[in-house]
């Protein structure tokens, strides 16, 4: 089995690494930067390193894309017609109704099995250097398949990604994994982004516990990616921040009326309702 | 030196087993709870357990106060003239105003050496079994010396806080510990509460990584103890929240107006300034 992956960053890097060991398979490495491509195979990472895409598709059996969406997007585009007939292409995006109606367009959904992902895993630096072989353990993966996909090949991927060390695999569609990611992903990193622009983020460390710092790491993201990410997604992001902003009214009015009863109560409920 | 624990809950029980080894301290606990004293008495944690202060505090050189900032008013109030003459007495409230008032209107500042006090440390669980000789390593600690405490008894707590194991010991006045510490601490949990209350927050697992888990986590508090200290510190909680909603409207406004050059800045100068 040939697999190619499309960028070899954090997210591409790690997904190298963790095929290791997959039954007979051969990894390929596609990236711009030929450093990367070079210390990926030092690594034995990957068999071999392609600055380019070109007559290289055609002979993959599997191709995981690992690039920013738009990037994503053009390279669906240019390579719609050089993938190898009925092989498996996937994505590794955070936004997914972009992405398959960016797949859907191009045509490349009728020559492939064409399958939307988005591993639930990251850390707070980015690139091949910080890439890890123990990224995806015991991480969830989201699985959108587009309609055209077999049964056999979304069953195949879901194969590799438990060999990846995966642990919750759940296939979705775009519309619920859009909506549902920007809650469970998405305003959590706004949210600690727009907190870190007070002053009083930079008082005495001595101020500061573990939330505060659970925050600062939460807060530090890769903001080409993610500007990107989240403009895409605006459409659900803006709902679920109205829906959070409704809930900060409630305590804030709890504050304002000094009325202690209410507050407690809505701390109290939250304990319950997370204990069930 | 004889010093009395009152209430030996998690911070109580968690400083009476830090205490362990500090020069010729004899600790001693009082806690309405009988069990809870047989265990602190029986883990060798405190020499003998009081189930009322009567008639104790005038042996004590320091007394380490260690409940809600209510039960903290009536306990000065009820005691203030049992305390022995020139020894000390800390708290371990998570608001300053509040106590520092309350301790001066009960007279008890001229009587001892009066110093409040936070720690920065917790844990999601509380009650003496969760208590840890180790919860305050690496953390931070604030001082609240009143007017008329020595040089000599603020010197004496942080030898003692020292030991306990806090890194970062730092004197501050109650006016900037409360108005910081709403945002370094409050407005984190707030936030999180206020999320848990969506119905998102339910959502499969797989749709879930390490940011939710540590939202999750900074929810998860005490309702009794913390709708006290936030209603009590509620004018700048609010101050802090009403910033914090100003951030979230520019980062709204860049994505009602699919403005991603805006947004990337916004996360971008993020990044920066915490790379200082």
């Amino acid at each position: 089995m040939n697999i190619a992956i499309v960028g070899l960053g954090l997210i591409g890097g790690s997904a190298a690494k963790a095929l290791s060991g997959f039954k007979d398979a051969h990894v390929f490495g596609i990236d711009t930067n030929k450093k990367t491509l070079e210390k990926a195979e030092a690594d034995e990472v990957i068999e071999e390193g392609f600055t380019s895409a070109d007559n290289i598709l055609d002979k993959m059996d599997l191709t995981i894309i690992c690039v920013y969406p738009e990037a994503l997007k053009d390279f669906l585009n240019k390579y719609k017609n050089d993938f190898k007939e009925g092989s498996i292409v996937i994505d590794m995006a955070g936004v997914k109704e972009y992405v398959m109606k960016a797949a859907k367009s191009s045509g490349v959904t009728k020559r492939v099995n064409f399958i939307g992902g988005h591993p639930m895993a990251g850390r707070e630096v980015g690139g091949y250097d910080n890439s890890l072989d123990t990224l995806f353990e015991g991480s969830g993966f989201l699985l959108v398949p587009d309609e055209d996909a077999s049964d056999e090949s979304v069953e195949t991927v879901m194969q590799i990604l438990k060999h990846m060390g995966f642990s919750s695999i759940k296939k979705t569609t775009a519309e619920e994994h859009d909506e549902t990611i920007a809650f469970t992903s998405q305003i959590l990193h706004v949210i600690a982004v727009a907190l870190s622009k007070n002053d009083y983020y930079y008082a005495d460390k001595a101020f500061k516990g573990g939330s505060f710092r659970d925050y600062t790491r939460i807060a530090l993201i890769n903001e080409s990616l993610w500007s990107e990410t989240l403009m895409e997604n605006r459409k659900y992001l803006l709902k679920r921040i109205d829906e959070f902003e409704d809930e900060m009214r409630i305590i804030k009015q709890a504050l304002l009326d000094n009325d202690k009863p209410s507050l407690c109560n809505i701390l109290r409920n939250d304990r319950l309702l997370k204990e069930d």
